[in-house]
């Protein structure tokens, strides 16, 4: 192939083939329609790229990613200063805002606690997170984590960590997604929808 | 969003939500990965796009894409220049690339005639390949087009334009799947339906 298209074409597909969602042929297509839409397509990305590269940066509370540091959500004066959401990842946080779920503001922890793939507490985000929750405005702080085995041990990692802050450690309610069917749903979350079970 | 993580990066999401094979999630999922791959992929990936749209053209003998005109195939001498194998779209050439499936030069048309799109034969290179079948060197025009309609179509009426040409005009074997489309074909089916091309 390389001795076809030219290196540089090459190479183009090679990259485009490690974003998530675009195997290799995908991205042989993807590179043909950004060569063929080069003027409408191919140049605003790059420049899109290129943008980002120079101006996005990590927000130096909350680890939200954005183009200025606090980031937009830390500096929003209209959000709760007293409730702190916590999520593993930007992608998380951007699902919550999606949703308008979440009341406050937020702290990203850049992953889970995962012992098999050597992913300590030295690895997250949590120091910064113990700093902010004894904030004195700080009052809650809602772990916003994956139900899987790596997200709550992490919650409870964290939840051990805040004994001392003097706030109200919550998690998101198990139960029943919207527009779910029971029928094809497990028997941990059953079980759990019906213990915090609401009223009607 | 665009109030969460800037226009920067909500311009960057949209345009990759462009690119064939990604969504809306799965570009929002790419944008993320590029911003935490920073250096090793976002740059990269920025620097192919704009070598690509500096060096990347179309061959002015067979309308491949390559960084140079004529393309490599094009000036390639170890390649029989008797027979030129007709592809609608780039995506075919490279297939039939790597099936190793091809024994000569290409012509791509650029697309096949499609009536109800409003693609004519002044749309696609046809003129241009004409011209090539009359050059005294080539003594076989294979048309390697989809087995479906449109690309039947196409083939019809190249097959009728080149009467007057002093060429053998053959089609790639009923290997190919009725209704499908060359780039989705695995090598050995692609190899077979070459070997087994008859006149048309
Ligand atoms: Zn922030
Ligand atoms: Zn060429």
């Amino acid at each position: 192939m390389a001795s076809v298209a030219g290196p540089e074409i090459e190479r183009l597909i090679q990259l485009l083939a490690r974003l998530p969602g675009l195997g290799p042929r995908s991205a042989r297509r993807a590179a043909l329609h950004l060569i063929k839409k080069r003027d409408a397509l191919m140049t605003p990305l790059a420049g899109a790229l290129q943008l980002a590269i120079d101006r996005v940066q990590v927000c130096k509370v909350c680890s939200n990613i954005d183009t200025q540091s606090p980031c937009t959500i830390c500096t929003d004066a209209r959000r709760d200063p007293t409730t702190i959401v916590v999520v593993a990842d930007v992608a998380d946080l951007w699902a919550l805002e999606r949703a308008n779920a979440a009341p406050g503001k937020y702290h990203v922890l850049g992953g889970t606690l995962s012992p098999l793939d050597g992913v300590g507490p030295g690895d997250l985000t949590i120091d910064a997170l113990v700093a902010r929750a004894h904030e004195p405005e700080v009052t809650e702080i809602i772990l916003a984590l994956n139900a899987t085995v790596d997200g709550q041990t992490t919650a409870h990692y964290i939840t051990d960590l805040l004994q001392e802050a003097n706030v109200k450690v919550t998690r998101l309610a198990h139960g029943v997604p919207v527009g779910g069917e029971l029928d094809y749903l497990d028997e941990g979350t059953l079980s759990a929808a019906m213990r915090q079970r609401t009223l009607f």
